[in-house]
């Protein structure tokens, strides 16, 4: 089976918004197995749309059209599928009440040109969208399907994941190939001295093997293909077991996890409290910390100490620690470690303090030098790190720094 | 002129990463004036390339490709080109040389594969790439330009702009249609009730009005076309005065600006000082203030006081008025605000305080309930909002209000 993606909209030609439609839609179908050799961008203009209809039909089984589903004179969609192949338009009842009913509940009246959304080329089945009034369009013809989604992302995933996907997997029945991936997440070592220790692995075509260096992490796609889920999930296995053997110690987490999410485990199962004071990174690990639902169990919150003041009235590092080493020190992020742990009366009390840049810098002490430091119950552990990059990197290196320095002091206690 | 994008990548197929280029691409090429209607996506396989150009030749005067110009087997886009175009690649001297240096000056040595990124088609111009190994291409070609960039963001983008844009500008005289774009962010009014108020300048087709609904703002793109960049500024400009005749109230900042910025240009002009005590933002306005260069002048820090334990030990809010309001309640908002501006000796003391969700609310405090408040020398001023999303969406928009109620009332002594 074959798919192709045609995406409408003049505003992605604009490069006013990016097209994750496209990108959400290529890995789901790479997960049903099902091949995409073409994605086409096009604006809302209905003879380009048809002639990109015409290069699709010749080419793909499945024609995946994204947006121009609104109520708007631009969107032409629809339109333009029903007119490519001499269908009409039939207003659907059942669409039309949901539309009435959408804007009902938010106490708004439907305007007239919302009718538009309730026609669909004869024949087509109406997908729902409880999150917005454009119904979506499955629609097989000539032994083709065609599908038509809304253009918003939060529109277009669910009616993908509900109506969309369990009728393509009734289709493709339990005949096709199968691909699964994962993702393998490693901290701690640079990407291509990881690399060197699986540069056999690399050259493999099934599973396959790739690397991603990420700002703050560096991520391996394990992806392989069967003719069933557990025959790919076998391959995955085995070549999982192999990362493991030569990268174990720097694997923090798979898949969609991140670091604070096990963190966020980690003291859960310990039953341990964190408090964090935060210099250079301003909050940032206490934001990440507390995106997890349910943080507020383990994380009782934190200082910003973003001036020397508060470092000391707060914190209690001494005004004299300040002087000598300088507010970005090892002295001084372990003295801040100590003092939130005190102040918070937590179990683990994480600190950081560095130069987030651009200004700032000395030739001692250059933009980019970050201390981390952890105090625990049995002592304080500190590391220095100096990285390249803009202001906000910094941040973001430093924050997964400290968190991973949590991550690895709450598996010491766990030892 | 008319341009297309080829984007080549497999990984861009897979969904494994967003296609950020031709979003990047798009939007320069609009700057440009250059017409853009079709980007296709096609995967690293020299056949399907090579059909997306034979296409791309029929429609564009110029074609743009980017991704494949890597050192390994993959790597097709040079020699398909070279090969659609029957020209041989010619090993380019100087390109070798900065890779050879690329390599030296990280102390690696240069691989062989690495020689095939120093081949470019007969008649090119080598772009130098400072970010990475691959060189760009350009190429003029019976009367066609072909320009070949490489696929990661942060070696493609300093090219477009050093090398690819200054060229095509060149090439475009004086005599092209320039387009120039705005956008004027809002705040503080719906997405309908705004554009009711501009709904007559919606239609207009030159210069044109757009709204998009950001999670926590409303942004309005105006986009003016003419011949000269003066007489689509004033095309724009006259737009811009009609818009604030009839949202002026609402409007907080232009084009790339955000809400701390802005925050951050009043404080200082002001010559004040801010603290935050945050509790369901759990640090992310402080982020958001920290993600700013220079914004340690004006801000001196916070506390996340997740635990009711802080917000009593350190903003001295009284255990009373947490068991009598609760800690999400309008009292604590404004106690909690007093309480950082007195423990910072600061100006300004803002505070926020919620339910982030997805569980802790009741009927009576449901999910997405937030106070937020802000002390200065005349008093304290606090809101209640009650939002629908998810956590982070909540946190955005929580950490938002309080920024522009902050900056309201630095507004406010200012009159």
């Amino acid at each position: 089976m074959e798919a192709e993606i045609i995406s409408v909209g003049t505003e992605l030609l604009l490069g006013q918004i990016p097209n994750t439609n496209a990108q959400y839609l290529g890995e789901k179908l790479a997960t049903l197995g099902i091949g995409l050799h073409h994605i086409i961008t096009v604006g809302d203009n209905a003879g380009r749309l048809k002639l990109a209809l015409e290069a699709a039909w010749q080419r793909a089984d499945i024609i995946i059209l994204t947006g121009g589903l609104g109520p708007t004179q631009d969107d032409i969609t629809k339109e333009t599928v029903a007119d490519f192949l001499h269908l009409d338009l039939i207003l659907d009842q059942s669409s039309l009440e949901t539309i009435r009913c959408f804007f009902a509940k938010r106490g708004h009246h439907m305007t007239a040109n919302n009718v538009k959304q309730a026609l669909l080329p004869k024949g087509s089945v109406a997908l729902p969208n409880p999150n917005g009034t454009a119904p979506g369009v499955w629609l097989e013809y000539d032994g083709k399907i065609i599908i038509i989604l809304p253009g918003p992302p939060f529109e277009l995933q669910p009616m993908w994941e509900h109506h969309v996907m369990p009728r393509l997997a009734k289709i493709l029945g339990g005949k096709h190939t199968v691909i699964r991936s994962r993702i393998v997440k490693i901290y701690g070592i640079g990407e291509s001295a990881a690399e060197e220790r699986v540069k056999d692995l690399v050259t493999s075509s099934n599973p396959t093997l790739a690397s991603y260096a990420k700002a703050t992490e560096i991520q391996f796609r394990l992806t392989a293909k069967a003719e069933t889920e557990e025959e790919a999930d076998k391959l995955l296995c085995s070549l999982e077991e192999k990362l493991h053997a030569r990268l174990g110690e720097y694997i923090f987490a798979y898949d969609e996890e991140t670091m604070q999410e096990i963190v966020g485990q980690l003291l859960t199962k310990h039953n341990l409290t964190l408090a964090v004071a935060e210099s250079c990174t301003g909050g940032l690990v206490s934001h990440w910390l507390t995106n997890i639902p349910g943080s507020s169990t383990y994380f009782q919150g934190g200082v910003v100490s973003y001036s020397n003041q508060l470092k000391e009235q707060l914190l209690q590092v001494p005004i004299e620690m300040l002087r000598e080493h300088g507010a970005v020190s090892q002295e001084v992020a372990e003295a801040m470690a100590t003092g939130i742990k005190r102040l918070a009366q937590v179990d683990l009390g994480a600190a950081v303090t560095g130069i987030a840049g651009p200004s700032g810098g000395t030739p001692e002490k250059p933009v980019g030098l970050v201390y981390i430091a952890v105090a625990d119950q049995t002592g304080v552990y500190s590391r220095r790190y100096e990285w390249h990059g803009i202001r906000e990197i910094i941040k973001q290196r430093a924050a997964q720094a400290l968190l991973n320095l949590i991550r690895q002091r709450i598996l010491q206690i766990d030892i």
